[in-house]
């Protein structure tokens, strides 16, 4: 069948077969079809949907359009975790080591931070020495033995959703379902877990900004992924405010290793012991998530959890000394604290202008090319709901080089909002979706 | 407002703007988007559709794309004619010379062949000497003093229609009603005319294949094209057989002078006529089309018809003297019968062969830098209905030096249904749309 065959199809809202699915997507891989051709299509699929089993051939297909990392070679249930994106949401690094300590292997592929999310490499990247690239052979090999790893994705891992990711955001098809399912769960697919546990964040700081986008998406990657012979879970969690107090690469590692350390409570603690607890529950090493998150407690409190996130730096060529002493992290040359410029109650936080203020500091990058700086970010000094006081910190710009100080602090003071009254309390975690 | 802005307004099925529109159309003129945006665009129109209004914004966004030919230099009414393409299909060059010796001007501008379908431009040229490009001013002085001329768009008419046509045939969205209409219409407006009638055909020679498709675009140009302030009216014609006998440039036009000189009947002269009729109607030459036939048959018998062509030939420097002996028109070097396989009744006609037929044969061409061969063609000796004898010649292929003899044959048997009953005779003329 032609590109302008298949195009009629879904013009016309008819299901595509999997075998138009496949050459739509063999084509789009082989640069066969034209952007305008492939854009087209986005555009009917946006308008006409997908059905369940359009959108599993579809995330099967791309996900087989490069290479599928064959994990047997690691012994046990080989894990991984997607969060949709946040700011101040660093879960990975807490989970990771926890998981693993419970003898659960962690394969991981992540992704850097663009836009107004931070990502798992930038921040590992900034412990000193720390390679996040690794051939396969030795990545497996380093799972198998020390039950963790996190690298960067190849290029080579479902080059089909780079050219529909790229073409989406200029044609207004970004917020499609079947589009958003099939582009996250190729991705893990091709890189070879058995459980996938995803985080799918709501609220001011999220791609979906309202809490029933969030859980449609949440219901339909869990469907679609158990469709695809994997076992999948989601929690749908807040994100109307930084999920950590840290936001930027060292400091969100230094927040991670912080409450691996247990000297540290918060948000951020209590969602990475939820998806790690999901993991374990469905990697069967816990019989339920209570159980799990037990484990996991049992794990953090006795080090175990930190000791795996140091044994991890050291297999990656990262100094584990900064592990144990966050001194030896990047730091900023000069910090500077943003300050309430009238008493109230913190009502709300214009969340995504709180990750362009540490892009704007030199956290994150604007193009792909960009430099970035480790130690820039910024410290929440605030959390929803909290009574300020006219002149008390909001929060602590970390400054660099790259800084561009008065518009981060221009951002923060539009982001976060002082009101009279308090406001009506956001759960944290807005459920659970198997 | 931007283009993505656009594409999620139109995705979500809302109604653009005026300002949508221009804003759109400006845009893709001025080639700010990108094709995979205009491709977007146009698979959302053709899925959520274009109400009245926005088809009219549209045509005449269109329309003002590029040069908005101003007649008013001409006196009297300014009228125009299109067909939406057919077989054998040379109304143009009956009707234009008659409508003006009744005294209401033509200023046509036509296009060339492509594909199955001929076309005018090509025609006109087979005259020796035959121009059909002139500056603005020449032509509108030789409209207002002769009463007619026919000269090829320039390629600064409606400049947006270029990009939408040339996506829209890669793309999936040709038949697609409010692209179709605009495209038409943009052309015509911009031409300048203040009476247009259109000959919209349907059959198997036809873009519109069925009659019900006919009328509604049919309908829709009419409506559309009354709501920019020109006077349309429309004619559904039949398409299932070559309009005229002779197919091919030099032969068309012998075709036309054949009806011109009153020594030919046949489809092709009804056609003509009735459409004529209706110029004379809109422009109010005539009080209705049965009185516009009457003075049309006058202006044919009396040869002043014909000599309206012949000046018209000359202003364009051709040599006039070819439309009083048509053995000064391009002859083929050779002919060649297709003879009758059986004996039968011609049963249907797929009349887009024929049209391929002719330009394997060389009078047509594939892409526009194609040579073309003004004398090949083809002279159909039978019509639908006829009851004809194994060995009784179909049709003479006319040949030269482009002929691909044996390709333009076998199309033809093919196309040339032979069966035993005679079939259900079709109407020439399925109505009239004002």
């Amino acid at each position: 069948m032609s590109i302008t065959e298949l195009l009629y199809k879904k013009r016309r809202g008819e299901e595509l077969s999997t075998s138009d699915i496949e050459a739509f997507v063999r084509g789009v891989t082989r640069a066969e079809f034209a952007d305008y051709q492939i854009s087209a299509m986005l555009m009917a699929i946006a308008i006409n949907g997908m059905t369940h089993r359009e959108t599993v051939d579809l995330t099967m297909a791309m996900a087989a359009s490069g290479d599928m990392l064959d994990l047997s070679a690691i012994h046990g249930v080989k894990c991984d975790k997607h969060s949709t994106g946040g700011v101040g949401d660093t879960t990975s690094l807490v989970l990771v080591p926890l998981v693993a300590a419970c003898g659960v292997k962690v394969a991981k592929m992540s992704g850097r931070g663009l836009g107004f999310t931070g990502g798992t490499l930038d921040k590992l990247e900034s412990i000193p020495g720390f390679s996040v690239s690794m051939e396969e052979e030795r990545f497996m090999r380093q799972v198998d033995e020390t039950g963790l790893a996190i690298i960067g994705q190849t290029a080579s891992l479902a080059p089909c959703d780079k050219v529909l990711y790229a073409l989406r955001d200029v044609t207004a098809t970004v917020d499609v379902m079947p589009l958003i399912v099939s582009s996250i769960l190729s991705k893990k697919i091709a890189s070879g877990a058995a459980v996938i546990v995803l985080d799918v964040k709501t609220g001011s700081g999220a791609m979906m900004q309202t809490q029933d986008a969030a859980r449609e998406l949440a219901r339909a990657m869990v469907d679609i992924g158990n469709s695809t012979g994997r076992r999948f879970a989601a929690l749908v969690t807040d994100m109307n405010q930084p999920l950590g107090r840290y936001v930027g690469n060292a400091l969100e590692v230094e927040e991670a290793i912080d409450i691996l350390s247990n000297r540290c409570e918060g948000d951020l603690k209590t969602v990475s012991l939820a998806l790690g607890a999901q993991i374990l529950r469905l990697a069967g090493a816990a019989k339920d998530a209570k159980e799990g998150l037990k484990m996991l407690l049992s794990k953090l409190e006795s080090g175990e959890g930190l000791a795996k996130l140091a044994e991890m730096v050291r297999c990656q060529g990262g100094n584990p000394d900064a592990i144990y002493d966050t001194s030896l992290l990047p730091k900023a040359q000069s910090t500077k604290d943003v300050l309430a410029a009238r008493d109230g109650y913190v009502g709300a936080i214009t969340t995504n202008q709180i990750g362009y203020a540490a892009k704007a500091l030199g956290a994150g990058r604007e193009k792909k090319e960009d430099p970035i700086d480790p130690a820039a970010g910024l410290i929440m000094r605030v959390r929803l709901g909290d009574r300020v006081r006219a002149g008390q910190p909001l929060c602590t710009l970390h400054l660099g080089p790259l800084s561009r100080e008065a518009e981060a602090e221009k951002l923060i003071q539009s982001a976060i909002h002082l009101q009279d009254e308090p406001p009506a309390p956001h759960p944290l975690i807005y459920g659970e979706i198997e």
